[in-house]
């Protein structure tokens, strides 16, 4: 009856996408709305996935060598606008720092939307030798971008993120980092958060401002909307030129480096939540579940033992990694199962006098509701276990969702329909320009999400222009 | 001859106090001034150490039950000024974004100085009932405040720290996280970066604007000038009823909660650079240390075993939990001997052709200089102990520095006399009054540093008015 009430809080997907999401957000305690319009607060339970998902991916960063660094929150203006076309990208939705005090700015200050422009200027100050490269460098911090609109996660004024900035001797090191980087992501989208991509490079229409190319991971949502999970941008030597960052070369000559930035952010939670979760509330991969297993002793007062060998599990579960939590509070069971239903620990474990007697307990899935008796000895490895068939089950409907919805298209009215449709991804040619790609979006309301690194290598007809060409290109609407 | 050159590189100490801390933030790359005037760039090796004391230190607030969150950086003008107190205590040095993208805001938005207001913003609008009490939580995050004049770690106008904020049922309890706080860091300071402390309560002049109370360590420095390492305040219910925090208390009636704050920042690294370095540069706690180890290979190139022995050992090492590091380059002996001592790395193993012969290698203490010849068979035991002994012999050195220049005075010219000698704390008595407290400061030039938590339990006279009275109070000169 209490898990009926609490499922009754939340909006079913089939009704409203957006408010489901936005529900399981709040009553998850995930984020809140604070009273600074735009701004979000992360809760200490959304908080505690971001810091998961700090850890393992900061762990990735520094095994191929990269450091972290703090650099300044604010950029003079006047930095800022040496690279025109960052500062045209960004010039819209940047926060101005006007006043120090109590006295006006000489110049006035923005508040980072990204940091190339800081990280070219440190260079440019500290960079002299070929030896002192590649500098490998990223920081966790938060940015200000003055969205009009904004939505937990996915678009808010201030989000948090790592910016990765790098400089090298050559471009073919350069666009190497910048790949491997794009696969870090990959990686980290699939094996940590059981999130499916599309890798490819996103058309010059789509790039990041003052990017020589930029790449990207792009997975698909439970509605079959695209959301962009993460970025790596090879810019040439156009910001080193701009900001003057030179080198000796081996040559003894000036050079200039060739450089990068990668970033990923929180943007990461919503894509879970859009990814894995349902109409009973938050699902949760379990390598990034702040809680894997919430342990729940049943009719405990009646023998004491039941309490005791649940914590004896527990300790047995810490001590193998599992993240785990008891809750033995005087809530009836019905609310406590709504409790981590919305909360999506993955793993549900529930231990009463029988199953004592047999030496067993309960292991229920978050993901399927499916229970399985499991003998107390040997539940170290049960567990663990049991977390990787989640992961991987999670994993498969996620492919599914994606390959179920992404179809090999001809025509523009084709790709229209399908967005006017149940949405998804079409797959069609492309003949390269930018008029077609203007035209897909006006005719057919999708946008270009990437051109993907694994083409059919056929050739075929552009959906708008009809000229006859090879590549492939994915299509769809995005967050 | 390469180790002196690089020597000649920093003043000494004696020479200029000021300029050798200066020249060490720089030298051995911890820092360096970026182009927003007062802002500095923490770099890859600065940046280390803070991960290091953000990871040691998070791990302590969360044994105690605290949990990390993330609030907006920006806070209204309106917001931030319903508590009087704090908003005078700040003003004038808040930075004020007044612009969001092209268009004026309708009203400034201050870049948090402190968070006690988005907190209380958010517990108004999240609390309810005592069964949510107590609420224990921290961010880490950087804050601005717009000094005059600044310095690398000890004042700049963005710095980086943690602010714990909590809201407990009872005021004893919100003491008692006060205290429990301050230990905290008391802990940290002694045990983590050898650094000596004196616990104690701030006078109400020097109390944080708006606390009730506020607890301090103080630490002192090379100079004798004091450092304010850590503070922790106790609010009483003053901003929950400034901002409407409000619970249904145990007794079914609308309460205020009792509230603490806390906070340490990256001026801690400037405290363990002024507290143990050396005119050869950085001298670092091992426990703090990024490097604990450096492993230099000797004429490596004779007998390429040399080079697989050091590779072995750290390998060891590392499998031991001792960070190290390999510098097989191609260099100088005297190079990475002055590099290594520069950046202050614990311990330096050096092992060549005719150690290994032996079944030796040679340790070297950065803080002594003292050479060991150890065996490579239990090396990881002889390096731990090593370190630990360099930490306990660090904090000796601090201790008997703080020691040896406290004195126990009586009157004020006494005070002026050691303040404008060689420096110090000068214990003495004190009437409690705030006119005594600021002609001690106009006429011995020193401000209170804290009224400390161990008290001597005598009487005597305060040495301004010349009252008998029973309290113990420190004084100094403070960064």
């Amino acid at each position: 009856m209490a898990q009926e009430k609490k499922v009754e809080q939340i909006t079913s997907m089939e009704t409203d996408f957006a408010q489901w999401y936005t529900d399981i957000c709040r009553k998850a305690e995930l984020v809140e709305y604070s009273s600074v319009k735009g701004f979000t607060i992360l809760r200490p339970y959304g908080y505690a996935i971001w810091e998961n998902i700090q850890r393992l991916m900061d762990a990735e960063f520094k095994k191929t060598g990269h450091t972290n660094v703090a650099m300044p929150v604010l950029i003079p203006e006047s930095l800022l606008k040496k690279e025109g076309e960052l500062v045209n990208g960004f010039a819209p939705e940047v926060a101005w720092v006007t006043m120090g005090g109590s006295e006006p700015l000489e110049e006035r200050l923005a508040f980072r939307p990204t940091s190339e422009t800081m990280f070219c200027d440190h260079w440019h100050s500290v960079l002299q030798s070929y030896r002192q490269l590649p500098m490998l460098y990223n920081q966790w911090c938060s940015v200000v971008r003055w969205e009009k609109t904004t939505r937990p996660f996915l678009r808010s004024r201030e989000f948090w993120w790592q910016e990765g900035h790098t400089i090298h001797e050559t471009a073919e090191e350069a666009r190497a980092e910048t790949e491997q980087q794009l696969g870090c992501y990959a990686d980290f989208c699939e094996n940590v958060l059981a999130m499916p991509v599309v890798r490819g490079r996103k058309t010059d229409k789509e790039k990041f401002a003052g990017a020589e190319a930029t790449y990207t991971v792009e997975c698909m949502m439970k509605d079959h909307k695209a959301l962009q999970s993460g970025t790596s941008h090879y810019f040439g030597d156009k910001f080193s030129r701009a900001y003057d960052v030179t080198f000796t070369g081996r040559d003894n000559k000036l050079q200039y480096p060739f450089q990068t930035s990668w970033g990923a952010s929180t943007r990461l939670i919503g894509g879970l939540i859009m990814t894995h979760s349902d109409d009973n509330g938050l699902v949760l991969p379990p390598r990034i579940a702040p809680i894997q297993l919430v342990a729940i002793p049943i009719a405990a007062h009646k023998n004491p033992a039941v309490l005791d060998t649940v914590r004896s599990i527990l300790e047995t579960l810490d001590a193998a990694g599992v993240r785990t939590k008891l809750d033995d509070s005087d809530q009836s069971m019905g609310w406590k199962c709504a409790e981590y239903e919305m909360r999506g620990v993955p793993v549900r474990l529930e231990l009463g006098p029988r199953d004592l007697a047999e030496g067993n307990c309960c292991l229920v899935r978050r993901d399927t509701g499916e229970k399985t008796a499991v003998s107390i000895e040997g539940i170290a490895d049960a567990v663990k276990k049991l977390l990787d068939d989640i992961h991987d089950s999670l994993y498969a409907a996620a492919k599914k969702n994606l390959d179920d919805n992404t179809f090999d298209l001809n025509t523009w009215e084709e790709v229209r329909d399908m967005a006017q449709g149940r949405g998804g991804f079409a797959r069609t040619k492309w003949c390269g320009s930018l008029e077609c790609e203007l035209a897909m979006k006006e005719k057919a309301g999708v946008s270009s999400r990437c051109i993907p690194f694994t083409q059919r290598g056929t050739t075929g007809k552009c959906p708008v222009c009809g000229k006859e060409c090879e590549t492939d290109i994915y299509w769809g609407v995005a967050y």
